[in-house]
């Protein structure tokens, strides 16, 4: 299996903060443990390379796309954005973290808003797994505890999912979606929500957990490729 | 409750099979046995007027809008299907009518192919009802069934729907999910299949009862508008 | 419509507290605020009453039950449990309220265990809409707060809902999902949390709404009534 | 993994015509076929052994339970049946096939009727593939095509599918949600429609396919086991 990891890499360059967490990059943070699996091969990407690393060459041979962006969205190009969903459409499983709710590819792909609550202060998150028996959750127990996040909160404007796994509870007040799946075409898409560039969400174990498990979930196992368009009769039409 | 029914309105013009089913333009069929609920204001619009007759105020004062487009939805301005996918987000509903799901709205509010197989063979179509429990089905009986339609045939590349309603038989052999639901921001759309311009099929008085019926269902009932971006906590922060 | 509210109506008449609060019964006060609603006859039932207050007559006669149960579930005889459980297949609506999650009709209706985590320390609850197009929260915003009442933890053991409406914060670090709807045969179910009997929960003007809403959602609306078993063909079998 | 393959093994033993097609019984070609993945081991067990072959200890150990059964459902002793929908509950995968729909174990697990229409004259039967990102799907083409089937119709009284893979078309005019998900508990179902007795559809390679990806699908991969009932506040409960 072919795993690309993206990251917008901007905040890593900018912000000790985030620059002390991820020395190398969310981007390695998240291959390195990815890596560890057997039969998963890791590459990753970032927004300022060339086409942001997502030639038609690499898309074409990645399984699953991972997908982190924050402050930079609008820096993604139009037509490479469009690739990228097609690719999914094709069959390209896609797990979009955190902020990429946001991001053009999401945002194409479900054809909504995207639009959520949000406060940078620091606060406890509590994932509830809601759907256990989902093979998202495995090797999990009834919750993950996260001591500083940011907050995402309800309304997510998101189309309703196929599949509900994580529902977060928030210090402050708020509840949110965290982790939900969606269809689309012969692709597979997982969103979770924990992962703000400021926290060391991304060094905790269970998150690392979670990633891999939907990495392995979303990865399309050789179903159908259907026809469209102007088909002749499977049976005779005579009246 | 304001309806406005769109109409591509070229094949009226240009096919006397199409002009002597629907004289005045499949719109006017359709806003006619409309008018008859009393609760129900009726305009229509076209695609040729200014604007394609979705001005901003049309818009705004709309609660649920009918579509039928078929050869020229690449003739609608960008600009305009998108406002039109911003207002039912806001809340508009949608009913979407056979070849519409090629239109630009569609394809933008679902974020996928909307493909399907086709064939103009004037064929019998069945739609079977597969929820007993829908507003829209209400007054029907088991199924509808229609002696010359056009084929759609699965796979139909829509997200998971949140409601299916309807499945079609048809007599070359295919299946199609024919009657489906959608939730998108606080709008809701409903998808109906039949309706090809060389058949008579919305003078079909149960294809009538089931646009009348989701015209209803789909209108919004004064539910909550959500607040996004950068909220306080509701609760005390502290450790 | 025809609405019947069903009460177990023991802890009335065994706790002050709740009859402080309750003086006539959890099921009068419900039934006080829904006999506003111009279209819907109210009527009550209770445990104790002869076959439970729900005779075949009156239980023929109901479009949506509300039911309301407790410390007695085993006390509903099964005959009866069953005949309730047949009628919503038959398309009486059901609005389940919050202990009745435990009650023998809904698990029968729902296949699971139904079990959940519970306490009652009186703590804060905040349910967050999660599905702004449902016409059971028109008239709300963006939440319902009760300063009091018992808590519903996750996992709640139903079945993937049909649709997901309301989300529950609760101020001690749990979630819950509780408002959440079920079609089952040609019945509506709404299964709604809050209302522990100590606590003033149906004198909440937004609760009020949200029980209103649901009952009205819950009326079917004259759908299909399918046929089952053989049946001869409807189009020739030869080959 | 360990599968369980439970036949109510009558028909094979009374009617010439099925033991011509499945000689040593259905359970034994299921076997056959599911023996060949490796890291599938399979056990049978029959209606007419002690216990029907499903004693604790063997129900204990089974991670995966296929379920035919057609003709004496009502030999199925209650405790049983409610001991296998409890395990299924706690976790084992169960995959319910052609006439199984009407076995104790289904309805419990449904809640609903679970009828349909039927008729039996060897027609054709076509299933299309309607979700093309499922596992249960691998290896497909667009359609099975079965040359003689009985016919199940719609409404199939089931509740809302987690999932619809397949849907069938049938010469005789009628369609049918052939291929279905369910969640319940920490297990996972798949019902699958085609199988009648005297036809030798268990020997057809796709469905062999299918079934056996519905095995691997159905079987839990260690997800959460959720503590119930009365729980400690996991915060403060300070006003």
């Amino acid at each position: 299996m072919n795993v690309l990891v993206w990251n917008e890499y901007r905040h890593e360059k900018e912000n000790k903060v985030v620059s002390d967490i991820y020395p190398e990059g969310i981007h390695r943070t998240i291959a390195a443990f990815l890596e560890k699996e057997e039969q998963i091969n890791v590459k990753t990407a970032t927004l300022d390379e060339p086409e942001h690393g997502l030639t038609d060459e690499i898309l074409s041979e990645t399984d699953v796309l991972l997908w982190w962006g924050h402050k930079a969205h609008e820096d993604v190009k139009d037509e490479i954005a469009e690739k990228v969903k097609q690719r999914v459409l094709d069959g390209m499983g896609l797990v979009v973290l955190h902020s990429g709710h946001f991001s053009k590819v999401f945002k194409k792909l479900m054809g909504t808003g995207c639009d959520l609550k949000w406060r940078e202060a620091g606060e406890k998150e509590r994932l509830w797994v809601v759907d256990p028996t989902h093979p998202i959750t495995e090797g999990l127990g009834q919750y993950i505890e996260l001591e500083e996040e940011e907050m995402y909160g309800e309304h997510f404007d998101i189309p309703t999912p196929d599949e509900l796994i994580f529902v977060s509870w928030f210090q402050g007040g708020e509840v949110f979606r965290s982790g939900v799946t969606f269809k689309r075409g012969r692709g597979k898409i997982f969103y979770f929500r924990p992962g703000h560039e400021t926290h060391p969400t991304y060094h905790n174990e269970e998150i690392q957990r979670v990633i891999t498990n939907g990495v392995k979930w979303a990865h399309n196992t050789n179903t159908p490729t259907h026809v469209y368009g102007n088909q002749p009769a499977l049976e005779n039409l005579d009246k």
